[in-house]
């Protein structure tokens, strides 16, 4: 059984991702929750594509959140870890930070819960392989988080 | 006193704004917050670029979340309809709906906080022009929603 | 036969199109030069989202080029002008023109090369329908510039 | 005296990069010649985010092209090449290539020109520093191409 609890990515902040405030425009932090959240299942062995195109199975977005503590600026490497928060049947949620990665400062916290539905948009059941995965995961956080 | 309530913006999905699977990638509805949240402000007399410009007013974003519930699809006409859901010396609240304008249908939901900052960065009081406007406002909701 | 000669539809500045020169990044304009090509075909009778689902024809950026020549800055509001530079049986090139709106001002020009592929990615020709749309178009303008 | 001819960094393609053709929309290539110029200027030990803050110097873009060859795809590495083509007192030009990581296919060439700015706007010389650097390695490139 895995027991990775979370795994980490780190990206560089782009000239594009800043805004006139000379911070990092607020959105784009979703869009590094996304880099951390494909890191981390690949690290897990669910390769996102490869989910989509065998498997016929789309992690669609239902839920995001993100608080702001601090502004990541332009050039800063930034770390972003992700965990699986919850895994069910039919559910994901993942949690994210997101730290500089020069002094590990939390900069952003956040999370995304996803449903799974099949090309043709309708939702099913996450595939046995891919639960076995999560689902080891999650456990093993909420053990821990008993502890 | 101003009743606004809400205010509408229409916004066209660009091709630019969609991913492969043939819908609006998530992190878009956060830009689409900043068209209504803009476009309500100015509405209520509070011209964004003027409060950076003019007033040293920066409305950072602490906190934003945003619930899908149907996608979005390339080239429809959305409607983003933005209140606000709170007004304080130094923080509001806004809350968001977007809509696809053809049949009314509801897409998303959400909101986003904000606190107001100098251009040094720090935290500062919202002058009292905009309070009374955002207030007025906020007063407004908050009566109507007792009733 | 048609005779629009160009199709102008004006955006306003988002703050997530803004980089921390304060003005807009440079890759926002071809996002809008997609909104200015779109709006154009739009006009000529070409819904660009038919002709991808009911003539399985998508038009596929192959070159695209931009000269800035004064920056757009944030909530300023564009006018986007689109000509059809050029039509032939496999091949479609369009021109731009960003103008600030307030003032008329040119901010960029720039240019765009498509082909046309079906869903499975291979070349196809244009359909007899849009090769009427576009090409009477370039021949205005050919006789025109030649004028 | 720097003979670095080029310089390469990998991206690997984010699912916010992908439109609904299934493929990377084209205005994203922009944005990584940006990344692949600013790890070049690292490699050449010129730092941007320096040559902002301590030497008042922007490097504005003054025009962009790209020539699309093949689609980049969601989760493929890609190996971004850029090279300084040219090198004068108020210009710079870059070059780039972008290749899929996996079998060095090459996917899109392109180029940028900027001008130095201050952060008042205004055009200034390139300091000194930089033009050694920049300068010498435009002249390295210029001897190799008649050779």
């Amino acid at each position: 059984m895995r027991t990775i609890e979370h795994h980490d990515v780190t990206v560089r902040v782009r000239y594009a991702e800043t805004d006139q405030m000379g911070v990092v425009y607020h959105a784009n932090y979703l869009v590094w929750f996304e880099v951390g959240r494909v890191e981390l299942m690949r690290a897990l062995g669910a390769e996102y594509k490869q989910m989509e195109v065998e498997d016929d199975c789309r992690i669609v977005v239902t839920e995001a959140h993100c608080r702001y503590l601090y502004p990541a600026k332009y050039d800063e490497v930034l770390r972003i870890r992700a965990h699986v928060a919850e895994s069910k049947n039919r559910l994901i949620r993942f949690s994210y930070e997101v730290f500089r990665d020069s002094d590990a400062q939390l900069l952003a916290t956040g999370g995304t819960t996803h449903i799974i539905c099949g090309s043709n948009g309708r939702p099913k059941l996450l595939p046995e392989k891919y639960r076995a995965i999560f689902g080891a995961l999650e456990a093993h956080d909420h053990k821990r988080s008993k502890a």
